[in-house]
């Protein structure tokens, strides 16, 4: 029925959810009135950026106003942004596994209590290209790990619970034809590799720790390409993970920045 | 000679660093005249509160006006926000592991190219208590991951890196001391757990998704409390692993808020 899925038995037992991080709540906010006829949710690392896509969508649906005052609904909160533009809903998720999980724990609870319908989820916000032009997009097909596994491993209490990346095919496939509408806009499917460190987990030789070569590097990074990888980041092995299990029609396509 | 230690050899090879999350660089600005004199850093998850936490060191230090406009020294960048008040830096990082990694590299290049000397670096922020009292503050001893083991594993590329995350001992003893002279001020000595995760990582029954029992949460919660658990949070052993590899004295010593 195209409603977005909960899998917590505990949540129905609850007088009040308070979404704490989005500074939201159930008893506290309506929020079927509020987000009720939300029907796509884009999500990147940077509150400024998120606003500047909000004021963007709000003229491109030619919505009264200019959309510059454009309202901070977590403005209670500074841990994300959240504005949206119409049907669209956009927000923050910080960088990282750790910060876009709390964001979507608590996106996915919003989306359910507010009873929305058909959502289509997609991440955008930067990445780092591998072999590919800068200024490309790279539609994620499966989000990787760093040993090029198309699996997020999610501790539940002690326990190791491995889970999938797929992202939805035909979401990837209607994103390409998008793409090929617009002039100039160098755009592929690929995998996408997730990690939990910017500087050491991506072959990086600036941080403050370094302990290998430049050829160590490029030899990871050969291999990481050889296994479809065409890009790397921060969030996207949790966000199609969380986003399969509770039925949300999901697309990471980053922007490769340099 | 108290200098903080980067160990990477690429680095003397740059002609310039940029600290690109923090947006400083060694070309665009004088470090060494910007923070050559800073002997103490605090951090914390919230922009908000770091903010706060050096308009009251401001007034604490007693210095010149009252501190209410202090400036965000990284106010180009919206991924951190940086405060000074004196000899002492308030920078957020975040919520979670690799947003405080991507902090920790460019902050511990910060004060090595600006020839700070002697610095000592708290993470204050807050934390969920485990049988301890609301409102008590806990000097981490040793930050411990989800198996209450005192390690940080590091992917390095694709190898992983078993670091330690002891912190200074004799640092704990002093702030603990301090703690003694303020009334009521719940303070203790603990270890600190670490997780990749808010809701199913901490035992939490009101995430989107939750498999466990009230009952397998209190069993989890209460094998953690016998390993000497005090709080847990997200960043500790990052947080004590890159603070040892630099030679940095560090204490963790989050408020436990609830």
């Amino acid at each position: 029925n195209g409603l977005v899925l909960v899998k917590n038995p505990h949540l129905d037992l609850m007088e009040e959810d308070v979404l704490y991080h989005l500074d939201l709540g159930t008893k506290t906010h309506n929020l079927p009135a509020m987000f009720g006829d939300i029907k796509f949710v884009c999500v990147g690392g940077s509150p400024n950026r998120m606003r500047a896509f909000a004021q963007f969508m709000h003229r491109e649906l030619g919505l009264a106003g200019d959309g510059e005052d454009v309202a901070d609904i977590c403005a209670g909160s500074d841990r994300y942004a959240m504005y949206r533009a119409g049907p669209v809903l956009s927000i923050s998720h910080g960088m990282g596994i750790p910060s876009i999980s709390i964001m979507l724990h608590e996106l996915i609870k919003l989306l359910h209590h507010a009873k929305c319908r058909d959502v289509t989820i997609i991440r955008i916000g930067t990445s780092g290209g591998l072999g590919i032009e800068a200024g490309s997009v790279v539609i994620t097909d499966t989000a990787v790990d760093s040993s090029f596994q198309p699996r997020f491993e999610q501790v539940v209490l002690d326990d190791v619970v491995v889970r999938s990346t797929e992202l939805d095919k035909d979401l990837a496939e209607e994103l390409l034809a998008c793409s090929r509408d617009i002039p100039n806009f160098p755009t592929l499917i690929g995998h996408t590799m997730c990690t939990y460190d910017f500087y050491e987990g991506q072959g990086r030789l600036d941080g403050a720790f370094c302990s290998f070569s430049s050829e160590k590097k490029l030899e990871y990074l050969r291999r990481a390409y050889d296994a479809g990888v065409r890009n790397i980041e921060m969030e996207s092995t949790a966000f199609a993970a969380l986003c399969g299990l509770c039925g949300l029609k999901g697309e990471s396509c980053p922007f490769h920045l340099l």
